[in-house]
């Protein structure tokens, strides 16, 4: 297929029609029409034609798209058909929470294994994999292939630590810390800022209810 | 202040420059101007006042910005101003993470509950509060004043959690459950459906890899 330059919102939307056709394909729906999947997913017809005509199209008119075929194709797209071996820095409460997800593993995502700073860690095991000291890193990214790591460490430790990554040659970080990081332009960094979710929301509730107020 | 329209890439700023700004307080640094602050978030100054400019502005010609006074006002405009009694409806290891990140509580979003629909979890308590069963969420949420529910629960209780939540009058969900929610229009939502921002990573590792081995 041929990688042509795809807009982030068209990105941003292929994960959430690949959980819709999941969940049709587990209901045992076969095929389904563009005017259907748009009431499901509220969203437009016309923006779902459009968002997987970047890929080449998939639909048929008068049959629409079938369902297995089309989750198949955007899990292709995603990458979902190939194994990420990947590792999580830092094992606290969230390392953990992200360690245990069973369905990342189920869609490629590999745990190979979990680091932490606190000694107090050391040894005990997640999911079957032992959790080892960040300083076993380099030695580990050396001897195993890793194409992602999750970085739940403290803000703190987290900029030292990405530079570890960088120089393992680690191709993609899914960053949770609460830092922007100073990474090469081939160092894939996707970001998740909790806090700036949650202040979102907060702005949100925020103007509602002052709208709400002044009336 | 006035409450306008504004756009949701703007909104989506503002934590970032309220995290820069607490940076640059904590460093004591008392006034910054916009290039300074360009150079320093990787956003162009234009970009900067342009955002800025729509709460009314806030910097001084020759001046730049008092970073206190920034700090605090956009502060105000996400609503940190105000205490949000919380609740997390889910006490697993996602639930706990976010019960025991002390950063919230700094900024006003208070923690006065957490419940779980596992009777093993019944009485634990994470920071202080203890775990009690869904059950008891209808009284609860009578007796309390609650703004802001979190969703950790799985999917298949997700959905029926967020009609309990609308029907006793919470006004905002931070939802993690992996579920587009069913809410009137009054009530906010902000999600975080991690998979989707793993696939999203996975998505440019895949089309680098591609983009690379074809050259």
């Amino acid at each position: 297929m041929e990688t042509k330059e795809i807009s982030r919102a068209v990105i941003k939307r292929l994960p959430r029609y690949y959980r819709y056709l999941g969940e049709l394909l587990e209901e045992g729906v076969e095929r389904i029409s563009s005017n259907e999947l748009s009431e499901k997913m509220r969203v437009t017809a016309s923006q779902i034609r459009q968002d997987l005509n970047n890929f080449g199209g998939f639909g048929q008119q008068g049959y629409g798209y079938n369902v297995k075929y089309l989750y198949e194709e955007i899990g292709k797209i995603l990458g979902l058909d190939e194994i990420h071996p990947m590792i999580i820095l830092g094992a606290g409460n969230l390392g953990q929470a992200l360690a245990n997800y069973g369905d990342f593993e189920k869609r490629g995502f590999k745990l190979v294994g979990i680091f932490d700073v606190n000694p107090v860690l050391e040894g005990i095991s997640v999911r079957g994999i032992e959790i080892q000291m960040v300083s076993c890193l380099p030695k580990f990214l050396k001897e195993r292939k890793v194409e992602i790591a999750i970085l739940t460490l403290p803000k703190s430790k987290a900029a030292e630590m990405a530079e570890v990554l960088v120089q393992n040659k680690i191709k993609a970080i899914w960053n949770f810390a609460h830092i922007d990081l100073n990474t090469p332009e081939d160092v894939i960094v996707e970001n998740v800022h909790l806090s700036e979710s949650l202040m979102t929301l907060s702005y949100n509730l925020s103007k509602y209810q002052k709208e709400h107020t002044q009336q």
